[in-house]
């Protein structure tokens, strides 16, 4: 897909660890960052989706391969766009640089089951599809 | 109050900061392993006190003195204690230190407000008292 | 102190925890968020301060009252101010809240130490006290 | 392989979401605690290995298939195991599950260069091959 967002996040002290670093697993805390922003820039309000449809995005699998390290203080954009959608299941893809230098500091993906308000899944409803580009059934259009 | 509870921790990789010590937050975390093991040595399961009954114990207001620096892999005491309670309220505090050499850490307490279902201020129900050390009223002894 | 600075941070869903607010601790994260920010409009690179002078401010004491939980996607204010300075303590101030009605979130301070490359005490060089309010000594001016 | 090691750990309440489950991210926290304690029970002190003789374990790539979600107070059980090890990488595996009822949570994988104090890729020195379960060259046996 061709479509993307960007956001940037600056590395905080606390994701920073003794080997002088961001510690790894912080990068998924900014995926998730990526991923509510891309969807804030399609017009869905993530926080609304959970509290008012009972959508839930439950993380299914993760990946992230990292290049070079992201350092405190560093000004970090993160590239959002959606790899893969369909009603049941979506794969978000992020890639990692910094913002002074435009280095890449990692790629990654997550995927996500969509689920209802009891955590299981569920199909998306279709006022959801087009933000998430699904192409909705003739008969809806 | 003469009564506490000992529990022990290992600092893992993910605690440090780019410093080579324990980052100042994560303090807090090892407090709540303290203090929900601490209800577990008197017979409560903070979860089930949740999950069965409502009682939640709301954070009002936390404190932490650091005297020397935890490391990454030290194992790490957290002596836990009630300092004041009634129905509405229970302040812990804590006392860390290292295991291997008994070196003073930090002291810190807690400020818990008892809350109900709806995070709203509520009288601790009279089945808590005396595991969190109240006194009964005397028609209920 | 009169002077301050302002931080707006947004609420990640991993600072949220099962109570469907954000867990205490990460506060004291944003109020570091706001303390380095704080510096960065002294003309203050906390980074360069570490890396480059081997400056450190070593957290000596924390505290925080909470008054209304900051919830997840909620832009939350960081009001930063030096309560309290000299060349071997400073003690920063904050004030958390939100930004869309200005509702009081919470209220903190921090208290660091001054300290050198071995990571103990150790005064202020010279160059940052007028940054950090400090009056310098008559010769000094 | 056939060779594993078994961790404990209890689920912290600062480690669940508003989702009232775990955070996914943090299970690449618990990973780190399997892989530590792998290295210990094959007589390897991480601590040790970076401060004494500056071997570091820098992250190359991560991976998590989550199949039930873990809650707060649950004891997550961390079976850990080398899958594929050479002197400039090793790859760990983990499969977390349950304690109580042994419920599969999650497994993943995370793949490390081992590096110099420089944090360069630098073979692993051949005091640690056979605890890493690397093959001896024939001269040094």
């Amino acid at each position: 897909m061709d479509s993307y967002q960007e956001t940037v996040i600056r590395v905080r002290y606390a994701e920073t660890d003794q080997m002088g670093v961001v510690y790894h697993a912080n990068y998924f805390i900014w995926m998730e960052v990526g991923r509510v922003e891309y969807c804030r820039s399609k017009g869905i309000s993530y926080r609304d989706m959970e509290s008012n449809d009972q959508v839930f995005l439950v993380v299914g699998e993760v990946n992230c391969r990292y290049s070079a390290p992201a350092r405190y203080d560093d000004e970090v954009q993160i590239r959002t766009s959606i790899a893969e959608v369909n009603p049941r299941v979506v794969r978000f893809e992020y890639q990692l640089s910094t913002v002074k230098d435009a280095k890449p500091l990692a790629t990654g993906w997550t995927k996500h089951v969509f689920c209802g308000g009891d955590k299981r899944p569920a199909k998306l409803p279709e006022k959801y599809w087009e933000m998430f580009g699904i192409p909705l059934p003739a008969a809806s259009r």
